[in-house]
């Protein structure tokens, strides 16, 4: 058996090209290229309006099983599939989501990718990258800060202080930002009232500079923010205190996608990382938009699960931004197949085909479930050192029962040449013509008939239930005009109904939803059916205990 | 009388050259430059190692009377002396301090300079830049959400939550964060405690970025950093939560020094900005080091007037990087010398060679002190349009009273054409080898000395006075081992002496210390002589109301 090599000792070992030599390969000129070192560049906003009357490339979306800590490998799977149609001749390009910076000083980083299916460069991706979270954190709280200081001068609005929707956020774990009272001190520092931080990917700016078209549509969408409400409980916008213009000046920069490389020296874009729960989890629609203009094929990936990751993609990215995916890659792994067949983690390391065909229900669904939207779809399995010849057979004989095909891919540890199969499979699938995409539900059907629908159809629950106050809430958003928007679940990534602990393909179950939120700059409404954590904490012995910089300057401990 | 056009539509028409250029220009190969966009780059930390063995140039500070609403044009002078160097032949930079982004949502945001002698781009340096205050900001804030984790995860260290000295910081003006009560919200949330935010600038952590000599010494003084102390009053350090490995990485690109330009295409290092209040009030010392190792001649600024920012500079800046001044150059106004002397601004308009004559003895007091260090100083006169022939005569004559010269200076109005006295002045002051600077007191003496001494001497008071308790604490560092600290005075910079209304050149004043504060990482003593803001407010209508981007693209209400 060969020596394997650790993500960074891969990533540190690759040949990067000089970005703008990554960038002119997609016709990029040099000025509409705005460098961030020598491994990074923005696309400047001039030039995205330049291509914007090309043709559009194919659009192939990777999603996945439901996760477990078996690990399924869906970024490394859209990294590779980037590279293998590379390989086989295509422009393609690869779209995905940046890092939050915090979480990586709690646990150990993640790669973008790995094995030999990575983005790079690696360190600053999981560090301060181009900047882009910062800005969002500083255009969010400029926001909180004018709310605090219009109260303190007077509070013409009339803000009702125990009502203020809008919090703090950092890129940070930080537990104990979560809940406190602000504005002690006396007159000179404001009006007491609770408030609290959450960590920045679950800032609405996040999710609205990764839906938003361009800048313009970034300002009005930053105007919709709802802020806070009156006594009367009618609502305080961004628009309310001038707010609009100068969060956009801050994002002017953030709004532009970031090009990178993968390890093959083949275009990435890594823009934006919103929540996967309380927002949409994609990257920025501005990257996807832009790459589908210069390159004929681009593989993006949605977060978590089919369930959650595809259904948002589909009904809210490609809803909203007019996109029409071509293909479909579910990206599964023998070892969480048979995590989802009921084997715990520690007994992965034995063949167990039984397992292995009882979790292909699981896959099932998701097959089922990406299917509904009227895109074809290709199933990859990412290979890993212990599947077995027979665990791998159980596999793609299932999916063949269903009528379509599991491609064995070996990315990972090959690069592009271990995925050339499934490369193929998927030009052939978005040329087909095959694909009618289509949302889930109409834009005008009834905010909890959406929730209702996804919860029956997608999750394949009994049905959604809520409270009174649930539902009156989301009619008073009907009647302010709200009801058109697209549904946001918030729900656990593990498992198809809202106990994280139920694997496989569960049926019948209630989905409740404890609580709505309304996203009125990004476009949604929020249902939470769970428990949401939007601050985490930092475990006991954090991972920047361990993170140095060694006597090469190099980081170590970080990944 | 000529059109005049403002900063930025002078920034905006200026023709900039690549910072590849500009860079090539000093001999930086372009592997070392690493580009921020085609305007901005930082200079690697490998390149900076190589210069090392260079001889070092010329150091010039420009420095300036006690400000005035008027204005003084400290940093303008700045800009306009290196490129006067530059005009008449020789090889000059420049090295100034990056600007606060969160004031400038408060207020309208400062140039870097102004007139035709300014630094560029503008936009930039006035929001994210580099993104230097961002990574401090986070580095900063890792070591926050670390102190409250330990406490949580049960405190081995036994730190008292009462006595946290460590808060949190964000770059923005935001009151209502400067005293909270955070983990509130049960269990998961910690332990409720007093707490709050400062504004980025009043970090230690920039203090210390803007001290240390390398990204070893910055990793070792972050480590010194006292967060906390125990019931014994004994302090926890950063190194004790094992924080400096990780806070370093998190500052490894912003320990290296930012490269830009003048509008005459000079090269500018902007690069750090800690308060000048509790903390010295320079920019990075690596920038300086590194400008003279690669530049004949090379013009820095020290903040606010004299009194504060040039003794800041000589006793804790040239101390401890082991710098030697050549020359420096004091800045005044006509219209300031006129408030020194008593007028009222609404009345600055008119001729008033009295007043000027009387405003002269706050010129005289600082042209007193800067020659207590040894070193050879000018006067610059920063012409403005109102000043007239006999008030500008009037300061000459004083100033050759006292046995120096004082030129007048066009340099806003006409860049570098404007100030070629000047520059043949400082190069025949650097050059005449007479400058033999010492700092005001030894590292030996009694903490309370070095503050009598810096107010006995410089302010001209009659004696600092403190409370025993003032006095005790500085007896207990001076037990800890921090006794051979410089001390840095946070006093009010409108006056020599702690009341901001007393213009001119006071004498006989007490000088009273409330407070004093360790800033062990940085390696100062605070003395906190008056009311020290830490976290600014934002204003009853803020200047971010009027701050959008226009059809172009370009920012305006920002300046």
């Amino acid at each position: 058996m060969a020596e394997f090599k650790s993500d960074i000792e891969i990533a540190r070992a690759a040949k990067k090209k000089p970005i703008m030599d990554v960038g002119a390969g997609l016709g990029i000129p040099a000025e509409h290229l705005l460098p961030y070192g020598h491994d990074k560049a923005k696309v400047s906003a001039e030039y995205i309006k330049q291509v914007q009357g090309n043709k559009d490339g194919k659009l192939i979306l990777v999603t996945a099983i439901n996760p477990t800590p078996a690990g399924e490998g869906k970024t490394t799977t859209t990294v590779g599939l980037g590279d293998g149609l590379n390989r086989i001749g295509k422009k393609a390009m690869v779209c995905i989501r940046e890092a939050s910076l915090g979480p990586n000083f709690g646990m150990k980083g993640g790669a973008a990718g790995g094995g030999y299916a990575q983005v790079i460069p690696m360190e600053d991706m999981n560090l301060h990258f181009t900047g882009d979270f910062h800005a969002i954190t500083t255009a969010h709280n400029l926001l909180s800060a004018l709310i605090d200081n219009h109260i303190y001068w007077g509070n013409e609005q009339g803000i009702d202080v125990r009502r203020v929707a809008w919090r703090r956020v950092m890129d940070m774990n930080d537990r104990a930002l979560r809940q406190m009272i602000c504005s002690l001190g006396g007159v000179a520092n404001g009006f007491p009232r609770e408030a609290g931080f959450d960590i920045t990917v679950a800032s609405e700016v996040m999710a609205i500079l990764c839906l938003a078209t361009d800048l313009a549509d970034l300002q009005k969408r930053i105007g919709d923010i709802i802020v806070a409400y009156r006594r009367d409980k009618s609502p305080v916008f961004a628009r309310d205190l001038k707010a609009d213009g100068a969060m956009a000046v801050l994002l002017k920069d953030a709004v532009q996608p970031n090009l990178v490389q993968t390890l093959e020296n083949n275009p990435a874009f890594v823009h934006g990382g919103p929540f996967a729960n309380i927002a949409h989890g994609c990257n920025s629609v501005v990257a996807t938009t832009t790459a589908l203009k210069i390159a004929d094929y681009v593989v993006t990936e949605a977060g978590f699960g089919a369930d959650l990751g595809a259904e948002k993609f589909f009904d809210i990215k490609c809803r909203k931004a007019g996109l029409k995916p071509a293909a479909a890659v579910i990206v599964a792994t023998v070892r969480a197949l048979k995590m989802n067949g009921g084997v715990k983690k520690d007994d992965l390391g034995a063949e167990n085909v039984d397992a292995v065909k009882k979790g292909c229900a699981n896959l099932g669904r998701h097959i089922e479930n990406v299917k509904q939207f009227g895109v074809p779809a290709v199933v990859a399995i990412n290979h890993f050192h212990s599947d077995t010849e027979a665990e791998i057979q159980a596999v793609k004989d299932f999916v063949a029962s269903m009528g379509e095909e599991a491609i064995l891919c070996r990315h990972w540890a090959q690069g592009s040449a271990g995925i050339e199969e499934l490369a193929h499979k998927v030009v052939q699938l978005a040329e087909s013509g095959t694909s009618q995409f289509a949302p889930l539900y109409p834009d005008d059907m009834k905010l909890f008939d959406k929730i209702d629908t996804i919860v029956k159809r997608i999750y394949r629950g009994s049905a959604a239930i809520a409270d009174k106050s649930v539902r009156d809430q989301l009619h008073q958003w009907e009647a302010q005009g709200y009801g058109n928007l697209p549904v946001c679940m918030a729900k656990t990534q593990y498992s198809f109904s809202t106990d994280p602990n139920l694997r496989g393909a569960p049926t019948d179950h209630v989905v409740p939803v404890r609580e709505v939120r309304l996203s009125a700059g990004a476009g949604f409404v929020v249902a939470i059916c769970g428990e949401i954590m939007t601050m985490p904490g930092l475990p006991k012995s954090p991972s920047s205990e361990r993170i140095f910089l060694n006597e090469k300057g190099q980081i170590e401990g970080l990944f």
